[in-house]
């Protein structure tokens, strides 16, 4: 263990599975080796860790032997297939997708909220979705103080959490645009430039999308509060990076907005930017870049007991998924929670 | 009268005044006369009116001589100071402006919603603020059928909402964005492309901004009925035209989501856009041009009694602003309300 691990990434050429790799480098997680997977089509390609050209492996289920633990970031059916080849053969799998966050045996853990959870992990552990991490991240010291009621967020997500391929949408749509072009859309059903979709996964039956459903079910199990109730409508907007989030919740108890702004500066992971006067708030582009949560416009609700209100911006592609990912790795090596 | 009205737009050469113009034209109102009027800086500029150019005149004590109607959009200073003097001279004023809106003397009105209010005026009528226009309009229908008790919404404003020199702003950063230029910024205190700004107005002691405590003010104000709780947060995105807003409503006695479609389907004003899994829910660049309010993603709130979710979006310029406007110069004049 001295040396590191071996350490795959599944999905390494999509843009978390990018930032995984980034990411590790920063951290100075010990790797020993490296293992770079994706689909067959991105096989052969080159990319870099630690100033090395790493080839890009085709995923097999062999992809696996020998590995200690493997970061997946490509897709729920992706992970559905392999992660459960990668834990049979005693690889750790932490999965950035949708795939066993819900699944009762599968810890579903952020860092700073939960990381007793990974206790119990059966070599594979589940990463939240993006907007569910960053908002648990705030909500965490006010839940453990008071407890949380009710929760009513409207998202603002930046198209890198759709993927590289909607970056690339949104590019293109400037450049179309600034060049008097038609726009053209194959990523989103409507123009993201200059445009807000208040569509973000599939519709379900009550009306709500996938995405909404997420962080309240997310928020439930991680809180491990079945109690809570969280009603979202998520919106993408034309941001490349940094998930926004106006959240307004109701807790069991009063807090001052002195006693959340106390709460909030010793907490894991956050960082305070409140000083409205001096337009000073939190910023999708300050945040891109950072591993931190960004709170601010913290302030009483008048309209209802005990609320709080604020607006919450992470880095999607980070805290939101690689960086959260790769803490949780980092627990899982202190504790000594790596099957090796 | 049945040659028509003289009519005087004050600050004609702003995006909501030059909008007022092509809205009296659009819909036909009857002006026998039109004085354009604006600061020293414009005066001389040449407008068109129905294919004929017209003088822009700087706006003094004396403009309103004669004149049977005054649109006002220019700024709550100028409302203030000139706005009275047209009144005095008889002169009937809609100000689109802030600087009457909370006059206990002033009616502040939605044509859809409480056309009754201008039955009382003083010569003076005031004209919402857009993001309270569009979310009276959607939820008119439900106040009337069971009464509301709190809104929580959440808004993604356009640039066009604080004037045409923000819609030149976001141009301008457009440009430099995709020429590899610094990305300056006057209007706002940060870059507006590809970001999101919680900062509309200047922020109050209580941590709202203006924009925000506007939302609660005017609506109890329109829907006489100072018991409805309103919990704004007020964001500006990169968005050319149209307002969205995500709004959670707890009403004060069921409704099925049935229901509301109904209700909504035969609202004034309103435009349902509810058909999500064909991807059609009301979108700014939708809106844009229209002089309807659009609602869609409604759905049953299950984190409250008697809670809805809807996402209202309509064009700030038009029906938040000019549109509404003309459309109480119509009602003034269909029920014999203007003084002459």
């Amino acid at each position: 263990m001295a040396e590191g691990l071996n350490v795959a990434v599944v999905g390494a050429t999509g843009a978390v599975g990018n930032m995984m790799i980034k990411v590790l480098e920063e951290r100075s997680f010990p790797v020993s080796s490296i293992k770079l997977l994706a689909s067959k089509r991105s096989a052969g390609k080159k990319l870099s860790f630690r100033g090395k050209a790493v080839d890009v492996q085709e995923l097999t289920e062999d992809s696996f032997d020998g590995m200690d633990l493997a970061l997946f970031s490509a897709g729920a059916s992706v992970s559905r297939k392999f992660a459960p080849i990668a834990a049979s053969r005693g690889c750790v799998v932490v999965d950035n997708s949708s795939a066993f966050r819900m699944d009762p045996n599968v810890p579903l853990v952020v860092p700073e909220v939960n990381p007793k959870a990974l206790k119990n992990h059966k070599n594979i552990i589940a990463n939240p979705n993006c907007s569910t991490i960053q908002m648990v991240v705030a909500l965490k010291p006010l839940h453990d103080r008071v407890g949380i009621k009710r929760i009513v967020v409207t998202t603002f997500q930046a198209v890198s959490g759709t993927g590289q391929k909607a970056i690339v949408e949104l590019e293109e749509q400037v450049k179309a645009w600034f060049q008097g072009k038609p726009i053209e859309k194959k990523v989103y059903p409507h123009q993201i430039l200059f445009n807000c979709l208040p569509h973000i996964g599939s519709f379900l039956d009550n009306g709500f999308t996938e995405e909404e459903m997420k962080m309240l079910n997310e928020t439930r199990k991680i809180f491990d509060d079945p109690s809570i109730e969280v009603c979202a409508t998520t919106v993408r907007v034309p941001v490349f990076y940094g998930h926004s989030e106006s959240v307004n919740v109701e807790l069991k108890g009063p807090l001052s907005v002195e006693e959340v702004r106390e709460l909030l500066e010793s907490a894991e992971g956050v960082r305070m930017v409140d000083n409205p006067s001096a337009a000073q708030y939190p910023l999708p582009i300050d945040a891109a870049g950072s591993d931190l949560t960004f709170v601010g416009r913290i302030r009483k609700d008048p309209s209802v007991e005990n609320g709080i209100v604020m607006w919450i911006v992470a880095d999607n592609i980070r805290k939101g998924a690689a960086t959260n990912a790769v803490q949780i790795a980092e627990i899982l090596l202190r504790e000594n929670l790596l099957k090796k």
